[in-house]
């Protein structure tokens, strides 16, 4: 892990301003994550949410409460600034959508860095199958399920999946390859049938964008990074940050380190 | 490897006769194979066949020419009297089930031992997993399908499956754990809608019994071991053996020993 990496380079972009926007298919081959930021006197409860759900909330790294580095993903890394756009929540509702933390930032902030499905969807296009959101251009369909999750204090609430469309042999491929990185949501929680896990209409997702599934396709479903924030907005802490959508906290570790097998 | 086990114990019984008729859930943790026998002039395009669709013929020992043992699989293992019961084939019409192969072997056979189900079975029991043909105390439902082998020589032909019905989450589970079994046909081939390999009626099996599939299951398809049988009855090779099904050649090799992973 050096800062003579393509990631520390789009860090330092989007530091100074270069970079703005989205950071999918940037700094290919390195690990994006998913981010919150919680006073201390809640990132406990928070992080024993996310030890009982380790596949929607798989985690990367937390920082020392006020520290607003995480050395473990990035020697130069500093949260305030590294990220191109963040969300500040009051009490569960989103107030602000800067571009720095400088006017946010305070000394009993703790930082979560979570797996992203970028790092799956890449193993998954390196064997030839098609992701249906990339072939299409569109964010991934996300949907709200009945499938609880554990809770942890105040933290608690139903998954959010994300969902991509496999013929059976390709789904069967998917879940062997997902297999192998647990710490970016891991094996999918479901397919087949949506209305099994309480979604009414696969073409009606709560977030994202609908994709076609092709006749001998079948919806695949995967944890999806999105729970934790649905989550922290019901539980509505005083003070909570998070990245803005897409817009994701690139570190300098590879894909490839995150593989068990 | 010893001849101190279980299985070398069952052997010695079905070679005195002490033991006949179905090896299922005998000298448990122990691998059980499928057998085909040819003579040494079919037995190269056999091999290829073999090698070239190693999930349903996944070939753990084969023998020398008018050899009747394989060490791979026991010390002392008999080919000739270590199997309940076997089937003689003449241009492709069974002729004979006897109980041991004095009176049929010939300097010029050569032994596959095949990889059998009952070892990733196992593996799934182990796991918590219902095993439908188990529970409901019947054979695993078989069917042709419209997946083709890839052919070798005078072998052609399309693949035999084995269906066990699962929950999705559970479906997903089979996946990883078979998966690390490559040797005893590996991860499911199919899994939800029949028609599409082929299967007009899932209640109608080509081979064994129907099963109950439940509410909310999803039947899921592994390559048979049926599958060579299936192949070299069609090809009709002018003698081969095989065993009679459910009367596996039992050998020393333990199932966590296959494990890839």
């Amino acid at each position: 892990m050096t800062t003579d990496n393509a990631a520390a380079t789009l860090r330092q972009r989007i530091r100074r301003g270069a970079h703005t926007g989205h950071t999918s298919g940037f700094a290919p081959g390195h690990v994006q994550c998913n981010l919150m930021i919680l006073p201390a006197d809640w990132a406990g409860e928070f992080m024993g949410f996310c030890q009982k759900n380790p596949k929607p909330c798989p985690l990367l790294a937390t920082s020392e409460p006020g520290s607003p580095h995480l050395p473990e993903l990035g020697e130069d890394l500093d949260i305030r600034t590294d990220v191109p756009a963040y969300r500040v929540f009051e009490n569960g509702v989103a107030v602000a959508e800067p571009t720095d933390l400088k006017d946010y930032w305070r000394d009993d902030l703790v930082v979560f860095a979570l797996g992203c499905s970028f790092s799956f969807e890449e193993a998954l296009l390196a064997d030839g199958l098609d992701i249906r959101n990339i072939s299409e251009g569109c964010n991934v369909p996300m949907y709200r399920t009945n499938i609880p999750c554990a809770s942890s204090g105040r933290f608690k609430g139903d998954m959010v999946v994300s969902m991509r469309p496999f013929k059976a042999a390709d789904a069967i491929r998917a879940v062997q390859i997902c297999t192998r990185f647990p710490s970016v949501h891991g094996a999918p929680v479901h397919l087949g049938d949506p209305a099994q896990i309480g979604i009414a209409d696969i073409y009606r997702p709560d977030f994202g964008d609908p994709v076609t599934i092709k006749p001998g396709e079948m919806p695949v479903f995967w944890a999806c990074g999105v729970t934790p924030q649905v989550v922290v907005e019901q539980s509505r802490p005083p003070f909570c940050i998070t990245h803005s959508p897409g817009n994701m906290l690139v570190s300098d570790l590879l894909n490839s380190q995150l593989a068990v097998l």
